[in-house]
């Protein structure tokens, strides 16, 4: 919802009316392009299509999702949520690093709000999205099939203590630097080696464990001190931490967890500890039957690009957040990945149109 | 050399003149004031005059230095250490955060260089400081004398690792985050527990142990990522080290163990790491025949203003670092310290005129 935001969907607009596409703007800044046909032959109009087989659907509708990363407002899926209906009114109230709510620049952009889309009218959701991860380069396939998207947790942790001049105050202080230094090895050693710090019950014992083991991470991706002078001691630290996994109870586990052991290093220096979530979602599974046909069609259009596929299309799970997460609270949804070089994607330099990444809507209507 | 320095220097000279002292400006920002008189009754127009017997010295020069803390440029003492004669041509060079040098901020306030002080004019500098510290306020004093000033040494660590997303990458990263807070854990065990990481020869071993059990402290005042988003691992983490001690060999070992040990981490971690050393200064032990007269002065002065002394004057060190330990190089020094509210005093709102403490040079030719 940027200026830059704003430039990007007007170009998108474009380049889908180019292709013959009917377009609006969603109040949340998303561009839709809508294709309506009457037979098979109108899929290949689509932005991204020729790899679906003719089952899926014959009328697609293209959305540019705003705000997939929550970039601007740390809230992940704005756009998507408010399209499945799972944005609360509170949501508007986000606020980015200037204290500018979703509200007030929605306001700013002439864009009204509009409402959540009928379950009834939509069969399904595909999102397609380039990897973000090495896999696909490393197994020489361009695309692959998401089976499942791990759940998500960020948090703001912001610690207080004494502010003091570096010299005259002994070592004996209440530095929230040394506490936040403390807390991120805390959070590297727990996110590494879970089965060290939590306990589970007997029934989600192993499964948790096993789960966590295989795909949970953690990330301090900010961190900044007040006020920020080399020679005094900080009277502020805070911090972001991103946490992933594909196992929700395990997340979770690992969420309280880490909550208990910051709020004991801050009470142990007579430091204080707040923290703030910012963003929960669930993992989610991809249909099955959805995942399957989509499998099959990657499979289909690759061999009649390429002429002959070696292998089976890899099937992978997804560490990155992604919409389709949002959209699974409105219909079944599958996700294709794309591959993309280096593995690791081009932060934060293409994060506009990284952002406003292309889903695929399959209208009721037209698919029975 | 901000303009709010500029104006604040603008400020002190008019004080300054106000009180009949004639006054210039020194090519590095610092505000001079000097009063020549022929009898030891002129010594009461000098600012915080009043306080000294008349063996101190008849003609006082003061001067308000510029940037003893080293806000702008890391580098302490720019202003002290030219009139010392002991600022080398290539600090000149030194920049700020937006890449100005020292040079092109003296430019664009119009102010050209000269030279240092001739040491064989001088005899002593007396400096008067806050004491930033809790101590006099414990004892129930308004004056304090310093027996000598902490060497400090303030070093910029920038750990640089692999950047990737938040969400697709697995625990076993190569993170500077994750590496700058196990330093930082590190640092601060090393300055609690010195005796536990350094090994010392027979020689130093028990006096250096001794004095910095008492005296190390160290402060990581700033860090910062890049790109700083809370779902990217970080490409790169810089901060600052701020490290003081009384003694300058234990000092000197204390940051020679930290560098070898961070090194270290960052190699386990495939990382690297780049230490720049911004600022270094011996401790400063006063001049006994200075420090005997201000303590006496400091017990006459205080009599004669509330009639009568209980205690003796209290003696202290200084962790903080002053433009004494500058012009410590030029002539004998003395220091007091005055009381202070709340120990540790006002940062950052009050820096510009904190910074530019009072210093007084006494005259060879008039005090033989």
């Amino acid at each position: 919802m940027s200026p830059a935001a704003v430039r990007a969907g007007n170009l998108i607009c474009e380049w889908m009316e180019d292709a013959g596409l009917r377009t609006w703007v969603h109040c949340l800044g998303h561009v839709h392009g809508r294709v309506e046909g009457t037979n098979a032959s109108d899929e290949d109009i689509v932005v991204d299509a020729g790899i679906f087989d003719g089952s899926l659907g014959i009328i697609s509708m293209v959305i540019a999702f705003s705000d997939e990363e929550g970039v601007r407002f740390q809230s992940t899926f704005i756009g998507s949520a408010a399209i499945a209906g799972i944005l609360p009114v509170s949501a508007l109230q986000i606020t980015d690093k200037s204290a500018v709510t979703i509200q007030d620049a929605l306001k700013k952009n002439s864009i009204e709000e509009q409402l959540r889309y009928d379950p009834k009218s939509v069969w399904g959701y595909i999102e397609i999205h380039i990897e973000q991860g090495p896999v696909l380069e490393w197994v020489g396939f361009p695309l692959g099939v998401v089976k499942g998207i791990a759940g998500q947790t960020r948090l703001k942790v912001t610690m207080r203590g004494s502010q003091g001049h570096a010299g005259t105050v002994s070592m004996m202080r209440h530095d929230p630097m040394a506490a936040a230094a403390e807390a991120i090895v805390l959070l590297e050693s727990l996110c590494k080696h879970p089965q060290d710090f939590l306990s589970f019950d007997g029934q989600c014992k192993s499964y948790s464990l096993e789960s966590l083991s295989t795909s949970l991470v953690c990330t301090v991706g900010e961190i900044s001190t007040w006020p920020s002078a080399s020679n005094v001691i900080p009277g502020q630290v805070t911090f972001t931490v991103d946490l992933r996994a594909i196992d929700d109870m395990g997340r979770e586990a690992v969420v309280c967890e880490l909550s208990n052991r910051l709020y004991q290093i801050c009470d142990r220096r007579s430091a204080s500890c707040t923290i703030d979530h910012k963003h929960d979602a669930n993992a989610v599974i991809c249909d099955s039957e959805l995942t399957s046909k989509l499998k099959s069609a990657a499979y289909l259009g690759l061999k009649r690009m390429t002429g002959s596929v070696q292998d089976e299309v890899p099937v992978l799970m997804s560490g990155a957040g992604h919409d389709t997460m949002a959209l699974s609270h409105l219909t079944k949804v599958g996700m294709l990945f794309v591959r993309c070089r280096g593995g690791i994607s081009h932060f934060p330099e293409e994060h506009v149109l990284d952002d406003m990444m292309f889903g695929h809507l399959v209208w009721q209507s037209w698919h029975s």
